[in-house]
């Protein structure tokens, strides 16, 4: 039997986000594909709101090692969802997001995914240490319960 | 020479629209694919929100005949984009709408894109006439000098 | 430490992917949400050829209930891919697919990623069993050491 | 009245496109977004064929200034397409390419589509006269009856 969704509280940060049209697929609600593209809009703007993404010009540069996504309950366009997000895990170069989606005012989580970042040198492509000034703001993002863990 | 672009003043009703990280492409800009996206999303989110579209159970089903956009200057994730929609034209079973994509606070349009849809019968998929209680709620996205003009 | 890529002759079927000019992102590489409308597209096109996918009018639905995905080296447009497919395990009401991705003439898995399908019924929206018949077609899927097991 | 659908005859090189399951919206047929995905496909696999399109490093680069499609019937996966390609115009900066986009075995086309190219210095982001060597490719796409046509 799979465990029960996260809740609103299981999470540190919050962004609403806007469903399309397009979204849907046949069956009328969200197709599998757009949650990635949500929780990789959620996780990139908290990124850039907290100074740490330069789209462009990074000398290092993360790169998706693995994700996932678990499906509880539909949501569809015109839903208004928000997505919640917290670290679980920040390694010497890696890097563990954890999400969940939340349907209009629902308390549950509809979906939960799970994005690792490995960083890397932008030139020779080899995986780096996450420098003290990154690793800090990340830190915000670890649950309180969290924070000091190790994996 | 192609015209000037349009100003906010131009349209009706307008719409916050919200960038994703994956509609940025190569060129670190958005894709083109996903203006149609956006501008279906905004006729579509004032259908509903003006009570005339049902996803599912519509007796009549409008189809797109025809599209375009033009793009003036770049728009890119993370910008906050707003849509501004007005209808140039009711025809007897098809509708022209006309969109403008404003990026983050700008005045002037940087893409103008139009949509032209056709209501047909769900069953018989032939064009009908526009019903009187659409054609109300449609006339609320005329401009002001083009309300009573026939094409 | 990570396990190796999979090799091809670890999957049973397989199916040439097209990639697409828009797949590419800022990176240049097939963004992450490409990868699952290419699996999709692999088990779809797979349940389509082997007439156990009735887009439109099955009495029993399979929704998505995991997913996930881990990446072992890029792949970009204009590469041409092909899908390897195989199922792991067939339960009461569940399948799980994996896939490895290959990119042109290469041997190793560019990515692998999994796919648990649940079957409801169509109505109430509850597992049923997976039917005899549709357990039938779905065991050409399973890798030779895999049939019989039980996991 | 709109004009009827072209035929397979009217254009100079056609291009397979791959249909993929997310495709497919709510109505069950390809959203309106994909056919720009597929029509930009087919322009770019042509260029890169022809050697003159460097996806990353070009001193010159193009936009779309403009593009529009006409839908006459539907398209849904799986159906395998095929894109008919032609350019209608050359001018000192442009070039206006058109598609036509053909359903599994059918002579007319299901869309018409155009894309306007502008070609810029990468680094100004001015448009440029477009060099001989390249004219002389992009001319091996003009319908015999255009050719030396000034629009």
């Amino acid at each position: 039997m799979r465990k029960a969704p996260d809740h609103r509280r299981d999470y540190v940060e919050f962004m609403e986000l806007q469903t399309r049209w397009s979204d849907n697929d046949v069956f009328g609600h969200i197709n599998n594909m757009v949650y990635y593209s949500l929780f990789d809009t959620a996780i990139s703007s908290w990124l850039v709101n907290n100074g740490i993404l330069n789209l462009h010009k990074d000398r290092q540069v993360s790169v998706i090692a693995q994700n996932g996504c678990t499906y509880f309950s539909e949501v569809a366009f015109p839903d208004k969802l928000t997505a919640g997000l917290r670290i679980c895990h920040i390694g010497h170069s890696s890097v563990r997001y954890e999400l969940g989606l939340f349907r209009n005012e629902e308390e549950n989580a509809s979906a939960e995914g799970h994005f690792v970042h490995v960083y890397l040198n932008a030139l020779t492509r080899k995986p780096e240490v996450i420098g003290e000034p990154l690793r800090v703001v990340l830190s915000r993002l670890l649950r309180p319960e969290a924070v000091g863990m190790e994996e």
